[in-house]
């Protein structure tokens, strides 16, 4: 089953329920942040962020390299991968959704191409 | 940003963290079940499956159709399309990596093709 294959799933899942966790990783996206750089647009304590952090962390989506006193905080993307991999198999309900509308679109073109065409010549009186 | 056209996705990752939630939306990919269907596999009561399929509802991820005495789920998968968008804009991070492997692959071919190629001929003694 699919769901074997896919053992970090619920603590990437859940690390991204929170919008807190999502805009960090929204801006660890353009680049590598310190825990305080992710803090600050939150008005957040250290500790708060530090908290949010540690469950980007233990989900594998967050990296967090030391340098002196500075903790610098990296994407991991992988994880983010196996969540898409596991949407995809659901696509085919809102590919198949778009592909109606395309069809409904194309038909009521088609209509209306008919409606607004030339009108049928009336046959010559005799 | 980003965050403020996918008003949902708090509800719909914690809907995703669950791996009975899950296997039930996987299992709704098939067809419409019965909460009792939902509940069988795991060996669940029918108040435990019914309050999984509340938080799948109350995500926008199932409905459930009450037909006389039957409740019949049905899933919903608009909003999974949204959770899939979202992931969408950190699709480059593992396509690049992609491209990298495979630049990689490809010079070590042109490589090891130039190892094992004809020998360069001696000269001619004179």
């Amino acid at each position: 089953m699919v769901e074997f294959q896919t053992p970090h799933l619920d603590a990437v899942f859940h690390a991204l329920s929170d919008p807190t966790r999502r805009a960090m990783l929204h801006r660890l996206s353009n680049g590598e942040h310190t825990v305080s750089e992710l803090a600050t647009p939150f008005n957040m304590s250290l500790a708060g962020a530090s908290k949010h952090i540690r469950v980007l962390e233990s989900a594998g989506l967050v990296r967090r390299n030391v340098r002196g006193r500075t903790h610098i905080c990296e994407l991991q993307a992988a994880r983010l991968a196996e969540a898409q991999e596991w949407l995809r198999h659901y696509e085919r309900f809102w590919t198949t959704r778009l592909d109606d509308l395309e069809k409904l679109l194309r038909d009521e073109d088609r209509t209306s191409a008919g409606a607004i065409g030339p009108t049928p010549t009336k046959p010559a009186k005799p």
